[in-house]
């Protein structure tokens, strides 16, 4: 409920259209219903980009195409996260218009072409990282980001981050996937006066502890433009790397 | 070395008046020269805002003047963090122009003021996680940013996260400082499309395990536009806040 | 042995009906026996609700058939849990009057209606949770308790709790179970002045630790009305909370 | 904002008494106003009891002093925790009324007598344990509710269990303070058919890791109605245990 | 080597039978083959009871047959661990002469009887404690210690403790296999002036983290005459339980 | 209560001396009172060396004066550990029968001398793990066993262990004191066939984790006869080995 | 590029041959070409011996024979690691001058055979820790290293270390692989003035956690020569062991 | 006892002027005693670098005169580690030929100069480490090894690895000493093919957890030359590190 309606309600309470009684039901929800509204308020007025998002995990086929169907209604980007490689083909078969990245185990639909200005940079250490990758790059994609990939970029092979100097200086945000030690954020973060948000994956065995020594070399970056996200949570990279750019975007 | 200075000097090579020997001895060293160049030339780009920043524990008053004199001629914004009350008191003495923050434990001499697009909304938990929001806050101001402070909206609270709604909406980036559960960035990016940095401190006890428990909480958000940095790491969260402003405002 | 039967015995000692030689024998062992005896005199007065209950896991029907046979003698009610589906729907052919609830992974025969008086609410932040909500509102039904459930009002979907402010203002102990940053029963102890019983589940991945992140958050929370059970135990839950409903209904 | 001031408000915009624009100001509020409202009311309801709470620690005795001058005047109890001696001392001699509890380094003024159903059992295994059974006992009592301590009852002295049947019998609610393995609680939940908060103390040393072994055996207590509060944490117990009594007494 | 081996070498030095030399190419490996005989000295001494003991897990049944067949001319005592069920027919069938313990996963042969004086009690908290509790049994035994088994005696249900106070108190060594909390072993080590020897078990789920729980709780008991082996080491615990029983059989 | 008491008790009933209402009040009572007749009978039989064991740390000399007078009269041994320097020289005018142990921060008066049966050898590591083996070696000693040490025995030194062979052969168990990776006790137990208790102390740094890399070494031994304590807890060492040498006595 | 093709360049421009503006092209992205050179250069010089290493896990055998196939134009030596036995067959088939080592699970080609100077020896704990130990010694081998292999020396055997003390005194470098306790990397230490390199293995059980009690053990060795690689990392140890000798045959 | 003198003592049981017995008295503990001659040996054919090492802390400066006066007599190179600053001035001024580090903590005295091959380059991540670094150089070069140290590399900074490329080429072994990430040691390994030895310092806060972040991550290093030595251990880097040197000079 927005202003203008609430000065409609009141009106009709003047004008005697409205009983007392009814007008205060109607008030006393609107706490909820008015905070409801602003998030809706806050979708409609980015709705060209924001994704509706589904975790695929353990769902059927069936349930899926039954979500996405119900979906397609609110002319959002529809991303569904964490699928098998069957039930992406499938998917694929169904939605014809949409696209199934099997590295990122990602199946989207993009109604609202990427926005012009702003650019993500994706960059991986090893290959092992590359899923995780491709989901941060894929959500950001799917969010209306343009987004650039740079993998296999490892701290013992350092100097691929000078040669692809450009790509670096090019991008809005850098998110930084990796394992193991952890440590390209900080080198990146050394060199670039850019946002990094940094994912640490559980890529590793022994003394990486699942991703431990990844996550703690992150939080401990001697670079300070460097922010942290969950081992493995490409999603969360993408996403948050988003919303950096959309701000950038809407502060002109 | 620039392009325009390689240039002379292959001129210089070509009239005869350089040495090839000497020349070669010139352009061997030029990798690490010019490396350093890059980051000089982005220094000097960026200049307007990014401050010369100097860790103030362990070091004497007398190393302290002597620092920022020699900064002051860079016509850099300052930044001193982690000072005693007494060695700021006497900064304050000694350089008028500046800023002596108690709280946040930073003295500061700020030579270009704030850009008038972007703003950074620090929040605090509560009233012990000041000291670390303030850090946060002072290092957004020092960089050129525009700072909003809203503090004490505990989780108990969260009744005064509405009541701020407007504050949070016109943030370019929220930054979040939590002890104890650490559980405030997630109601808050759970209610805000906009990139929020979270800062765990080492506020709590018995299992709060000097800050792990808020760590771990927000690095476990299940609302998506959150990274988080170091324990008690105010000065990173202030800094990555003004990189996505700048960012914001380059974009431009 | 109770007091009756005490008295009779040394009524018997005084008449010379009992040698003081076998007096003493009996009354050795009493310690033990009267312990035994003060819980089953506990158990006696408590029968109408207090279930027997079962862990299902590692069983086989057969044996679980066996051992709810002898159970049903005892007028008590019967809860079975961890039940694999297949063994669950055994159990229903088997015991026509019993309950296989399939989300809890949990089989029961309820005697004894619900009390009238005192109700938990089981609330869950996300459908991950549900299982682990549903043993703690199956445990606590079978303890004859009533519960009202209240499930995926995630943290990053406040507004769902003010939705449902009479059923949070309508219970007598409050049940939540969350995953990942485990931040529902702060919010939701800050709101409301009941006790709260948290339960942190394993649900979540990277650096959730399977339930550390949660369980730590629970227990830093800022809201003083909160306390914690083990990872994934809805059973411990229920009881308690069923043990605090018991308590309010007694004290009349 | 309640359900009549609602009321009066739409009449006096019918009577014409009230501007429309006006109206639109003060219902714009109302979701905020009335959330807190409704805590304010909750307080009203519940205001028998409720503490003023305040962290003693690292306020002096002149801002202890304001603090409690302004709160005597909403009629609730007050108790301050966490205070040295010398300011606790300070403060009983400057209101003569309020207690000073060494022991539990709390201070409080007791308005309102405790009730007359119900009673919270406070048990420490250790003489070092008391610290923090204090602060629980005196918590619970400044909320109004009826205490009784039964202090050093060790897990290797488990005969002062039995000793004390009676008090345990006699409880509502059971709070078991204990450091070192935490063992306590198992046995006591095991022996009596209550509510058992546990709370683990950083008592111990070496592998007892500050409290963190008395914590992990509280939480796999293989004896279910036993919930856990964080550690050292007098306060959190006394508070949720005084809640439980509360909701026995409310339900009559 | 021996004494009377190195008499007779510096005899058949000086008789001149042996080069002196050769007498100092083997006097110069002495060190080593003496250690060796020092070991080899301690083993017959002992070797009426001491165990040859060999981990079955990843042996095939040829493999064990085979080693079998070469340490019964050995004359020790024979115990193979950690064997699945199919391997244990399989030895069983092939060694009539043996024994093959389901539970416990081991197969054993026993050439000599148990000793007369000394006894061990092997204690567990619960059902799936049993196969630790009787790994340890096992291993006692096939030592030549004889072992009184008393299991499912939770702390849950500590009057089982007293109701078999006899069989405590003739113990000379004192086994106790807990999960979970893992507070038996304090219980018991504060009734009876017994060493206790513990051993945690990974039963427990959540919280006890395999196992961690039950070790830190019996790390930290209160009780001073425990110590402590492994999670899930039964075979240490009966072996030193052993070694336990045997130094007071030699002392005599 | 004893036998003859509970025949006394039942032949003044017989007699009519003895109400049977007041009979069945002290018989309602008696399983505790013969439950704690029972720990005493314990005692009677064990004082001859079963110290009063008072842990001295931040209890004044007045108190600790107090403390012992008392105890005298009990004719059991005494012994107050963890005392500083001051408060045992104190002790030791005041008592001057007792000895004070500087290095292991203990005093003790022992009026039953040590039995001639069994000895407990102390070995530390390095010369910074002494004042835990002496309160090991007094903690034995005080409860009448012989004790022999052996110091400054390091893994990286392994030869003293064969320079000391008699000693270890003559002791009936062996308690290895060390700090950092705290391998001593394999080595030990891997020679002699004796029981070890192994004390990690907090020994060493950074990642020695305050007695962690000691404790979690010996509880992983690859020698079986090894058993662990607590990190820091001579005390609990000295006390399981008297009552395995205790063991040893009695069986004769 | 190198000094003669810089200055090759140098000496076009001065002749006119080259364009200044093309010369300042090429010399732009020297710093990066000129730091891959430096690695090239490197593995030039030092081609003899490095391997080209691919992890085998998770590669089909025809993508691996298509690497080899590509690999072997490079004259280097070739090793392929962490493969299941199948492909390792498979590989042995197609390439009949490479071997595969089933219990390092590796398979390689050396093309230059070991230098006579220098020799690596690899020593294990136990049976268990052979695979990682042969991942070492294969490692080293292919790196054209010398290497004496010693296995199942373990801590509780320690005088198998003294019968082979020629083979420690000849090596130039020892790595010692164990689980566990992790202790033999300090007795071997403290024996032998070499450098030890130490690897942890995850063999072990319950408080092993994976490997982290030998990880800890090694790190905190009181014998100084000792340091330490990942949990496992047989490749790591072989590696620097290898650089070790290869820095000792360069001396010269 | 050596060859020589073993022969000695046979010749003269030959002729009879020694007898047997007292011959095998001698020999029976030869063992023990070859053991410490072969140790001695080891450090005569050593001694002119390998230096006796006390270590400082907690010893008073009368004690370390007493110490270093005795160890002047064995010809060894000195040094005492963890020095307090007025101790160490004080040893300056009773041995003028020592040298006082006041950075590293450490006095020395050197009798035997550096050998003219070999180098250790020692690199310290940050001015923080620098103490921990100096520890590492002195040791180094109090065992006779030449050392270049190079300081502040910080991995933010990492083009002063290029500047500084001789340096690396030249070093025999590299130690690298970093805190917070402990990134540096990847980078360096992966860019020069030396044996990398990394010490992870404490330097940090909150989640660097005292070192443990930069341990994991140097663990886990994805460049295969690096071990790792404790937390803080200089020293220990040190040692090893000379060591390598040692081995390459010794292989000559």
């Amino acid at each position: 409920m927005n202003t203008a309606k609430l000065k409609e309600l009141l009106e009709r309470v003047r004008k005697g259209e409205l009983e007392i009684k009814e007008a205060v039901e109607i008030l006393k929800t609107l706490p909820y219903e008015n905070l409801g509204y602003a998030r809706v308020d806050h979708h409609r007025e980015l709705r060209l980009g924001f994704p509706e998002v589904v975790f695929g995990k353990g769902k059927t086929p069936e349930e899926l195409i039954g979500i996405i169907r119900s979906m397609k209604s609110k002319e959002s980007n529809i991303l569904i996260t964490k699928l098998p490689p069957e039930t992406g083909k499938i998917l694929k078969r169904e939605f014809s218009e949409g696209t199934y990245n099997k590295e990122a185990g990602a199946f989207y639909i993009v109604l609202h072409p990427a926005k012009p200005k702003g650019k993500v940079l994706v960059v991986s250490a090893g290959t092992s990282d590359i899923p995780v990758a491709e989901e941060a790059a894929v959500t950001a994609e799917v969010m209306g980001t343009q987004v650039e990939r740079l993998y296999d970029i490892g701290i013992a092979g350092i100097h691929r981050v000078f040669d692809n100097r450009d790509k670096f200086e090019d991008a809005t945000v850098i998110i930084v996937v990796a394992g193991m030690e952890g440590a390209l954020p900080s080198v990146i973060g050394g060199l670039f006066p850019k946002p990094v948000i940094a994912v640490p994956t559980s890529v590793g065995y022994g003394a990486s502890f699942e991703g431990l020594s990844a996550l703690l070399g992150m939080l401990n970056s001697c670079a300070p433009g460097v922010a942290v996200v969950n081992i493995d949570n490409g999603f969360g990279a993408g996403y948050i790397a988003s919303l950096i750019v959309r701000a950038s975007v809407e502060e002109k």
